[in-house]
């Protein structure tokens, strides 16, 4: 029986166990994890706390599944979401659970932008990844998936970003904003990552954050962001926005907000948005109490554990390795932020041979970005700072190896 | 801190544990379950034997996040699914790990349908529930559901189906596809489930369904079944279009094959239809494997407690009620098969006090249907035969208490 | 220089002049025109009299192309089709000039009936012809032209109509619109024909037009009649809608407005849908002078010379003849109404043959409905009774040739 | 009965006749006309030569409508098309007739493109006006027209043009296309207008044109420009893109096509993108004989009168006059080419202002672009030197009113 897989073929082993940065495959050999679940695992695999929580409360039979009514452990994660998380903050979103992934989070905030103001239209941007059903590929922008659609997608139109070449973005949305005469509808909201991770491992500068949360301000736009991918502290932060000091009206959590690895999402709105009717957006497991036991014992973590803290510190760690590769191979470019950072090595086949190598040294990896010619360094927030660098340490020899030829 | 909610508000109070076809509150108050977590717990709550193992696995730290990449537990689901539920019934479909919600695996089976046939549009049928992202939505045929998309929903056309009224929905159908001035185009494949759940229970029978096979076949079209509510055995055979012995092009799976409420979904396809090209659906969660675990260890329990004969006992309990129900009141409509069973009482407000009063009496089930018209009844299937005869007293009372007014 | 065309195919000659219903090559062939510009030329080709307006109003520079300025001609033609079709009728509509075909009077209809009714959704029929642009494109039915699109067409949806085999057509859509389930969205309008002329010459009968406009009436939504090709007397009535006593919301006109086969068409609507703004339904040859003046003259030949009763008595010399040919040959189906009819002769090739061998022997007509198996006859209003004997003489011999093979 | 208009609000009288540059009204006020029926008026009104040719072909009963059968006119026209205006220039096309609108010609252009390179998808410029048929209206950049529309315009994607402030938009649009993950699907093709008439009058240069041609070949996408308002020798050479050296892969030609104010349109393809079937793309008027007989005899009056050059020497004048008003008023941005230029007075009350004095002096005008902020100058290519100053008079002295408030 075949399986289908996009990752299987670059990771030819058969994968067993897991704990922390490690790996196992059912032949014994161990993996350091660069990966991370594409961003599911921040705290890393099978963290022992969250799992001892896991397990009790399986045991003690805590309902598992419950749809969306009211359970003892959806009011505690609320709460200490709320308490923990979004006060401390300055924050005062409603949380609304949806179907536990990313896709169904970025489903939900569209639907709801385009009830709140009366628009279709959704502007997404140049690079951007925001899941693979039709409403969210909509948003996507790697030719690939949008031709796995078979129709056309539309009410999404593609805005050039920060990075785009021959483009001062900004200005440019503003002068379609202003022009009576641009042919583009005025949208519903503007969605971003402020890290592209699929895109290429893209950081938006505070600079053009604010200016692009201004101009939602003054068109009377929804700025959304999908913290999907770089939320839960993998810039440094728990949101990756508050480096820019900007509050978006609508923000979807999904992959490490579940805590474990377990399927989990959210989409966070501010109150005032909350036109929901009931059951407007439904879905069968958005009551899995596992997640919800998980992901309450992971902000635990991220508290206790200072896990802000522990990223920047590995940020350090990760920056003076590559500036070290950039020294070397000065052609590649390098991109990144707390713990996700990405080489461009300008060359899909090189970066390819690089992740082969990695993996047949032990270390697991993935590409991203324009003709996949991203490599991309993604390891667990909390890694011991040894296997991090023996991790880079692979890493520069399988650079080494693969520029060898 | 207010959560969203659509199920919340018929029952009241704050769940804590479960087991089996109980679920107990924070005050202690016991309910029996019709519900079933719509669908997602055909073998009860927190089923021992699937706790066990779900248990040992991550208490020896079996990997828990391993994306689509190759592990231990995968290959033993698919193993064992292969083997003991796909081989056995002669079907010989390739199985595709799509992200853990039925409208993920519905979106991947549009995106299949639509390549392999090079044609936009697909035909869902009117009463069908297909999923909430825009993909599925535009499938889903209820006028709140659809409303909330906040876009046109195109590339689907909507059918008449065997229950509608003032037309032979079969001939119909072919008429369109025969007639070179219809202004239909021909779909790549036509969606149903076998038993509408949400439209209200209705049953298409052997016939209707071997009548549509045919005609797919007549006009090269794609069969899609999706079995998501009811396969498992909710209807009697694991996969409910057995009972019309045919052979959907398309099948897609969630809810209780995740077996223990846990996040699952599954495309099944012909293995000639596999056009696939890596990557092309992708999902965080698709990798999950205590739902692989855990589904496992439900299909042992399927096989091993001969699930499909306790629904058909099970079957003959409900039905024998009904029928003294129908007698009582000879105005409601009663449609079903397995487990699952439907009382249209023709009154939205009726049935929605019916619910309210069971729910005050200790049981808990839901509406569907037009208006919310239709008491579904939907317990596990391997409910104790007393527990689902005191639920079925219990919903009795509360239909008399609600028609007294 | 290769010219595209469609029709020439089958009329292979060179025409120069023409006078009434006689067409004459450059060879000096003479052939009776039962095609009459597909509608264009209800009172023949090149009346004397609206001849003699256009002239005289050419000769003293009669301002030809104004756009929507006001002009003596349109106030002119304005006052004379209200106070002699519109008042007499018992009729209330506002007239709007629209680009001059009928095609840009249905696109102008459909604007604004969405905007009335602020819903998306368009209802058409199947077998119903609307137009080329891709507005009105999305209404027709044929898959040839549908093709043609090269994009999805959305935003109608295609229904039964009273011949549709296998369903009560009116019974249905009520069904759907009464249905909370049914997964189709409430038109903004239904557009229909009264006859379906490019789809085989339909006639409804009189009791299904009152049914859908009551049906219209009790669900809010608008009713516009397409009368671009059996509107101006050709079923016998000026608006083809007479004979069933029903009032559209929104008519269209097209082909013999125009009086003379000059472009024009004109979008009728009930008073209380003015909802237009300036300039929203624009374009250049809206203010077409010369065929206001030829319109005005055709409207007075209308009056004059009784057209309404010359069109009865054509009727019953077709419908003599027809009786005849369904006695010969009683497989055909012959459909009609007024100096409309079609002879479905259930096969396209010899459809086809009978069309060449008219053209041979000095007649031009053409094919129509599925398959191109009708021949259709569409005769000028006001032909001559002994050139439309000939006619119907040649048409006979030509079918008894077809037929020998 | 009130009718419908949108110029009529700025024309408050009652036009009767019309010759040359000179309107008059029913109380025998004579205007000059600046306005030209926007664009359909190249020749000026009821141009004697092909009056004469008008008036003798209908006296002698020329057919008038022959839908697209073979016609000794349409043979005439066509081989005077090929081989006096084609032929001399080096180009290649088939021409197609079409319903006689510019939409008509619009629509026609993208089915044929879509079919040719089997993609949806048509990039249109920021500013461009195409129609306003469902297909052209996606073209369509100005906010009011689209809102029209009712429904999601799809399929269509706007793009900066050279003139978009903040972007380089020929290396903005390759980066599009370059780039795997930018959003944008590949185009079938690019349409644009030389000028930008109704978005403000804007002269494309020849550089850019010709910049946009080499990105059209180096990525197989088709070039389309719409020449209907700025071709027939608007800008000073019978197609406007001939100043740029670029040869467009279809050209849409209606308004002064027509010769006389006459509905007419053409939609001229390169011959090796002949992929259209029989009917593809009909419409009953495409046959109207009277524009062919004046599109003819126009064009001779074209050639005899060496009309180019006449454009050309009126176009001195009116930029001699500009810059005087340009000096009087530096903060006016003043642009155009040939026949058509603009004020932008920067303040759509002012031009309103100008518009409306003008007209109460004796001059005809209308405004174009952002905010209808631009008067708009576009006499007749052969109106006689002392009206055209006499004209360029009364506007000075409305401008100079208007400013005094």
């Amino acid at each position: 029986m075949l399986f289908r897989s996009s990752y299987c073929r670059n990771f030819d082993n058969v994968f067993k166990t897991a704990k922390g940065s490690i790996i196992k495959s059912v032949d014994e050999k161990e993996y350091i994890d660069f990966f991370c679940g594409a961003g599911a695992l921040n705290y890393g695999h099978n963290h022992s706390y969250i799992k001892q929580k896991l397990v009790d409360y399986i045991l003690q039979d805590g309902i598992v599944h419950s749809l969306d009514m009211y359970t003892e452990k959806k009011a505690e994660f609320l709460d200490f979401f709320e308490k923990n998380i979004l006060i401390p903050r300055g924050y005062d979103y409603k949380v609304q659970f949806v179907g536990p992934t990313g896709t169904n989070a970025v489903e939900a905030a569209l639907k709801l932008a385009r009830k709140v103001k009366k628009r279709s239209t959704i502007w997404s941007l140049i690079g951007a990844f925001h899941g693979m059903t039709l409403g969210s590929l909509a948003l996507t922008s790697d030719e690939a998936s949008r031709k796995g659609a078979g129709v056309s997608l539309s009410n999404v139109v593609h805005m050039p970003n920060e990075f785009t070449e021959g483009v001062d973005s900004i200005a440019y949305m503003e002068g379609i904003l202003k022009d009576d005469h641009s042919g583009f509808e005025k949208p519903a909201a503007i969605i971003i990552e402020t890290v592209q991770a699929e895109g290429g491992i893209w950081v938006f500068s505070k600079k053009w954050l604010q200016d692009l949360r201004a101009l939602c301000d003054k068109y009377d736009i929804l700025l959304i962001v999908d913290d999907i991918q770089v939320g839960c502290a993998r810039t440094g932060t728990f949101f990756s926005f508050e480096r820019a000091e900007i509050i978006p009206d609508i923000v979807t959590l999904s992959k490490s907000i579940g805590g474990y690895g377990i399927p989990f999402a959210l989409t966070l709105f501010k109150k005032e948005l909350d036109l929901w009717n009931p059951g407007e957006h439904n879905g069968t497991f958005r009551g899995h109490q596992l997640a919800m036991v998980a992901s309450k014992a992971s902000l635990e973590v991220f508290l206790n554990d200072h896990v802000e803290e522990m990223a920047k510190k590995r940020e350090s760690i990760i920056q003076e390795f590559l500036e070290d590769i950039k020294k070397e191979y000065p052609n590649y470019l390098i991109r990144g932020i707390g713990c996700i950072f990405g080489i461009d090595v300008q060359d899909g086949d090189l970066s390819k041979k690089i992740v082969q190598n990695c993996f047949k040294n032990g270390l697991i990896l993935e590409r991203a970005g324009r003709k996949d010619s991203v490599v991309k360094i993604m390891p667990s927030l909390i890694i011991e700072e040894d296997l991090l660098k023996k991790g880079l340490t692979i890493l520069k020899e399988s650079i080494k190896e693969a520029e060898r030829g």
